[in-house]
């Protein structure tokens, strides 16, 4: 092992926030949980917590980040986005420990490690993402094949289409009708944790932002990684005191959705910059790095782009 | 922190298994992923990477655990059953990382964030485990009530109740028709890690003593945490030369199905010893160890046995 160990003052997980829930009026029914074992007679009636957010996290000896890093994930993911990549090399988790920073990931509510609600709790059916869908959208290739020798990337995409099956693996299914709880779980995170710096991928944004913009006392920093979304623009002044950095890849000209998003964040930018605020925004290709897909922590420069980030960090006053 | 820190030479993640299936017929549709955002065009036929497992693992620096200790977790739960208790006191997977163990914690298929596969692919409905349900069932209690102060644990018992909702937001629903899908992966993880150690809980007992018993030489040894089911007596012999652990707690006598479902794990221990194997059966009360649930690794002697299992390993010389 050639890496430099990791030195953790702590690490744990705790689950923050959620509901409980009254399930009335169905009938008990006997259920085999392994086969082979002795049959339960369960009752499905009574109470269910539900809503509640699963938080893992990694505290390094050396602290030099002044606050907890947040590190939300996109739609259709898990934490796992912060992971370790799909070709194995490490991750902005570990990356940006070495840095110094003590790491909050966690799960969106619905999401992996927080579980979702009973159909009687969320009427709606989830959405499932094929492995042709996320090629596409997420600008990391330009033509899908189930045959992986026939798949076309992007010319010069950096995402490591080698291990483009480990990515599909970490694709977990989500809702489309449940914002409002996964933003109450973020709001109970940091009631926790208190003022800390956010770094949101994607469709986290429309959670960040809007968090940001109503206690931007808590939020000492934003670093928005391609965000679906961005804040309320006729409220962007709330945010004169929380710099902004976004961040943007490579192929957007050739998206069919990715020119209108970036707008949306690059307008958004500008009425925080007119209000007063700081809000860079830095697009990769513009500073020379091309070939960033919307994965950009995955991507093969991520540690780059990862040094980037701290930098900004550094700048702003938030490292020690 | 009075907790002497940790120190890692590696941590990172990756999934295993899982397979490509393909769904037809579906009409597009358009899907806002965002509120506010901008709407996509979404074609649901096609390739989607379904059954794989999640792993998170965690190589302490000074290892003396021989061979990796995998941690496979119980019904209706995931991977942090191991991690911080309830109470926010260090679970297994922080308790044997500090006694030297490289440790490999996964979310069984279907679970957290392994996923789960859509309906085309899975016709059954999930099972959700209501907060009575857990606490009877489990043997915390004797009797549940919305109310946490009514709430009447067993006399004695070691779960640490006050904290009992932040065991229940750990809950995530599960299937009962996916044994063959989880099977497979936890194949899959034996493959990539080599020979281990195998530590279960509950349900993971209809997995991981199959396992062994197909392929004895990539299992070093079993710790069997009230395992639900056991492997196949016929077939004992298989595990001659693989010690077996098992642990049971208290209360089992007041439990509706736990005297059958230890009788099961007695018989099989008895068939091993039979066959010429060791079957160590460690029944906590009997051992002057009274108080613990069936979630005895969030027990607030939790650590104590933890000492035990460790112990036991050591004297089976799986300790360097």
């Amino acid at each position: 092992m050639s890496r430099e160990p990791i030195t953790l003052r702590d690490m744990g997980s705790f689950h923050v926030g959620g509901r409980v829930v009254e399930i009335s009026g169905k009938p008990e029914k006997t259920v085999m949980f392994s086969a082979g074992g002795v049959p339960a007679r369960v009752d499905p009636n009574g109470a269910y917590l539900v809503e509640a957010m699963y938080v893992q996290y990694f505290l390094p000896e050396r602290r030099n980040g002044k606050y907890p890093l947040l590190m939300w994930h996109g739609g259709g993911l898990s934490g796992v986005t912060y992971e370790t990549t799909p070709d194995g090399r490490e991750g902005w988790l570990t990356q940006f420990l070495r840095k110094g920073w003590d790491i909050y990931n966690s799960d969106a509510v619905e999401r992996g490690r927080s579980g979702f609600a009973p159909p009687d709790v969320w009427a709606s059916a989830p959405h499932f993402v094929s492995m042709a869908d996320a090629f596409i959208r997420h600008r990391i290739g330009a033509a899908w094949s189930n045959d992986p020798a026939a798949r076309e990337g992007l010319p010069g995409n950096l995402f490591p289409l080698d291990a483009y099956d480990n990515f599909a693996r970490q694709f977990v299914p989500r809702w489309t009708t449940t914002d409002a709880a996964i933003s109450a779980a973020y709001n109970a995170l940091i009631d926790k944790v208190g003022p800390s710096v956010l770094l949101f991928h994607s469709q986290a944004g429309g959670f960040g932002f809007p968090l940001a913009q109503a206690r931007p006392e808590m939020v000492k920093a934003i670093v928005a990684v391609e965000p679906a979304v961005a804040g309320d623009v006729t409220q962007a002044a709330r945010l004169k005191d929380v710099p902004i950095l976004m961040l943007y890849g490579d192929f957007i000209e050739r998206s069919a959705r990715w020119p209108a998003m970036r707008q949306i964040g690059l307008d958004f930018a500008e009425a925080v910059r007119t209000a007063g605020g700081t809000a860079d925004v830095l697009n990769l290709p513009a500073a020379g790095m091309r070939g960033n897909s919307h994965m950009m922590m995955m991507d093969r420069n991520n540690a780059d782009i990862a040094d980037l980030i701290h930098d900004w960090l550094t700048r702003r006053g938030l490292v020690a």
